[in-house]
């Protein structure tokens, strides 16, 4: 059996799960306030080409949502997301679940476009009855978005122009970062990311670690007081330094770029493979996931050797599927699959 | 450098690590619906004498304490806990950010007593006023308790009672709960455990595990949609089969009850040298948290070579201090320190 | 000056302030458990035809929808409503304050349709990530709806049978509900609403009241525990008797009906009157919120001498206005409308 | 019967009765953006010598403790009471239902002291796991308190330098503020209370008016959105002018401090009358609540014709009883409790 289920299906790259081993029995502080996690830090903010980026390390992406746009928002405000945004589909109701609304805008390919924001937030001050609604506290977008696709550097400062026109924080979750990064035909870069939004998280958990999600606040005046929210929201990880450890590992040598390219490689591969054998794509993905639509036949005689999910309900004829690759994917498995096309 | 200052300051026994090693390559499913999660909770309810119970692995304390006490209960109701319980104390108002208020009764060396919670209860009921106020609707324990004691089989069944006369689940928590039943003239049991209340959970994190808590759910009533609200508290971890892997290495081979009887075998031997140089215990602690009254020239003497915390503010002439074991503590520590005394 | 803006910008119907006066001057226990306020819910329970429903008397209509819906849903669940729903535009996230998403569907007019709801919840559960997602957990619905429109027999039966086949509640906010009782064309009677869903309220606000709104409960196994949530939502008047005072004399000799009838019936006339002059109607309401577009320099001209809406912005040539007649309304005021025209 | 439970057993105030009455007909726009409440708010800004206070209006006083808070406190903040704090009791978790936890010091006969919240707060900076804990974002005190007792000028200057000092806002539960300010004895006034707090209310509910409490902000940095807050508190009157009617009759001609004198005048002739028959005062009150300890039979005679509270269970042989005066408390009353004794 191959698989393409997930980014998240194996465990962690093997150079990081070599410096896990090695430390494994060393003796530290715990909540990430140990040299580890100072150092993964640092190495961030150097990457971000921001020295004075506060750094949080937490355990995966719901509670990074939720603690971050908890502690952003105000109470009488809301969170733009596009209708199809993480946060406002699978998260169980995790933000209204700290109280919050979550405000949607039309999903172009699970983007947001930059005057939509703007009109939305021009209209919503031109209503007299807008003290008697949710008011516009900040901006979500993801990057790569959950269909793989990528904000151009245009799209983004464009966002980012109108959010900080409009006094409202820029966060980007940025749970599959570095397949966005590696995606091809990117022009946004590590630092463009950190420079355009006010903070943004480098997922871990999908692009080679055990778990790990490091959130970088750029903007000082936002999330004063992140740590105690981290706790209060159940997100901080009593051996805080197996973060650190994870992502000093994924920082050094360009680990971390080096799992996205590759992994990004393989997903082009496999596109091209659908292409060639006239299978339309359905979203045109630059990074490692991938969403073909393919007769149901097809569908079922793929399943019998390899391992995907149904994107959306089974169709009549024809259904989408999601192929998605990972640290672990190897080009055999693609070569497989080929052969199983 | 020897270091006290508590039981999560290494890595995962090697055992353990030694599993995760293993599997790093395989891949599953994610969120825990993989073999080895469901390995883990059968010998989970084997261990707990439970074949009916529901298991789910979380990732920490703070977070498995919110989300159970969440889900148990209504809009209108509180949780009976200790003044000095983990919830009412360090865990940055988890509890309230859920909406419910922690209903605190006295702490006895961190324990509550049956005949007090249930006064509180009778007396909630008999007060015209009581729909003014916030109902009990759970109670909360832990063991072993904050201060490292254990409730008897007695106490623990009265209070149990108690509960269900009142018709309010019982919850424990077991952050430590492998050093609860090592404990000293420890008289309960991990079955008697279960038997007793309606959900507790079997600490990993600081009993060996890199983290994850396994909640056992025996009452058939409450909590049944503990799915979502775990994703929905963010305490999903997409790769849950580190979690599967860990408890499964835990409850195999008795490697959690060897790890806690060792490490409690040690906080006992350091104990005894405490008492032998004639320091007064400030709490009678059976398992592998100690605490001592010692002078502050000792304890700015012992910090020279060895790590540990005071428990609460330094006083004039003396202090409190507190001296903590874990699987990583060696025997060679335990006679270092006492060369050190 | 004649105003159409809203119906609750003159005071009490003159009976209903008549009581008030009488019963100023005595002595009652508070909180609504006095014998005015008994009284009243036993004049609506006979009203309703349910001699077993419970009754309470709250004092605004957002604080009656947030206390109920944080009353019935569980904490993994949210509440299904038309995108127009008021508790989703205009509530100022009341709703999601207490920490529950509201799950829309498109409005038609503002109603919802029962084939749609259906269809959301049959999706919802062969979703297989359903439990990363929020269930539905109750319908809303208002009667009238906030565009003046109402359910008829059918459609009201056809979502009450979907609800109840899916095993969740209805709810129906009946903040204008005598308006929508009194319709032009309706054929749903207030013991139809009473027995189709599980719990409504009876708006005393904008229907005469000086403020109040009747819940009434019909359906036995919700909200058991609704007096303290009514305090915890800080929606309990200590001078409670007020709110039995007036609902005992809105329920008496049909004034809550008198007023309804005679406020549908200027309406009507406002109505016939726009389209006589040729304004088209932009929705069809037989209520007491009529809705209209009116070319820009006719709005400008009646504003010099009658106060109203606007309802949504500005159009460059023509704009939608609301017009809405309430007990204080009088024929001469619509008469002084017509000549205006 | 006379009547002495509390003081919302009536309805309004002749005058404030009346000036509703004659206001009853008239149209005006809702949510207290009419010229009463505007005409109300500026009478109440030259009353409390800040020409600069914002004012706002809402219904009763659990929801503008509620909403007050919730609007003051960050989420990783608590608010400091007292034990015995109405919001710490009799609100039915109202503060922890907003995500809050009440940070409780011990009650001095209800009031707070300097000292012990200056001690609170530099012990919490002083723990080392201070951001594990609640932190503390305000101070909240009632004048006067729940047992009737009132701070000095002194006290209250002191517990205001604690506070500004400490950088959090100190809040004032005024919901029987006039009876503090009316007290035997008491040297604060309203300007006094203005300057030394940052936002505090005025209680109408209790001291004359129907239902109302002022909420007077004098600080400019804090609840800078409070308006959008009372709506999503389900706190905002649709016919809003309802408490401006009534704040503008209490605050014109000095109805408000002669309502609140000539009520506590009453309860002092009260207390005299239980002093000279022997009762012990409970609680030396200077205000319009009064505490007596008295036998059980005496209890139980009195209740033949008088109605009043107990405080507290009954004891077997004397039992805490409280009276209460109120604008309808004649001294036709009072002379029948006194031949009564």
């Amino acid at each position: 059996m191959i698989y393409f289920d997930s980014d998240y299906m194996a465990g962690a790259h093997p150079e990081v799960m070599a410096r896990l081993a090695e430390t494994n029995g060393e003796h530290t502080v715990g909540y990430g306030c140990d040299g580890y996690t100072k150092k993964a830090a640092g190495l961030i903010r150097e990457a971000c080409g921001q020295e004075d980026a506060r750094v949080y390390f937490l355990v995966g992406g719901t509670q990074t949502n939720a603690t971050v746009i908890d502690g952003i928002l105000s109470r009488h405000e809301g969170v733009i997301a596009a209708e199809s945004g993480h946060i406002n589909v699978h998260e169980a109701g995790a933000i209204e679940a700290t109280g919050h609304k979550i405000l949607t805008l039309p999903s172009h390919c699970g983007k947001l476009v930059a005057s939509e924001i703007k009109a939305y937030i021009d209209n919503f001050y031109s209503d007299d009855t807008y003290e008697h609604m949710v008011a516009p506290g900040m901006v979500y977008i993801s990057f790569p978005t959950e269909y793989g696709t990528v904000y151009t550097l245009e799209e983004l400062t464009a966002i980012s122009e109108v959010c900080h026109d409009a006094g409202i924080p820029l966060f980007i979750d940025g749970a599959r970062l570095g397949y966005g990064l590696a995606a091809d035909g990117n022009n946004v870069t590590l630092k463009n990311i950190a420079r355009l939004c006010d903070v943004f998280y480098i997922g871990g958990t999908k692009v080679g670690a055990l778990f790990g999600e490091a959130v970088v606040i750029t903007n000082p005046d936002i999330l004063k007081h992140f740590f105690p929210l981290i706790k209060q929201h159940g997100a901080l990880l009593a051996k805080g330094r197996l973060l650190g450890v994870q992502f000093e590992a994924l920082f050094t040598d360009g680990l971390y770029e080096r799992i996205a390219r590759d992994t990004v490689r393989k997903a082009l591969r496999l596109k091209e493979a659908f292409k060639a054998k006239g299978y339309p794509v359905e979203v045109d993905s630059p990074t490692n996931q991938q969403f073909f639509k393919l007769p149901n036949e097809v569908i079922d005689r793929l399943r019998e050797n390899a391992s995907f999910e149904m994107w959306g309900p089974r169709g009549e004829t024809e259904s989408v599927v999601r192929f998605v690759t990972g640290w672990a994917t190897t080009d055999a498995d693609i070569d497989t699959l080929i052969t199983l096309l």
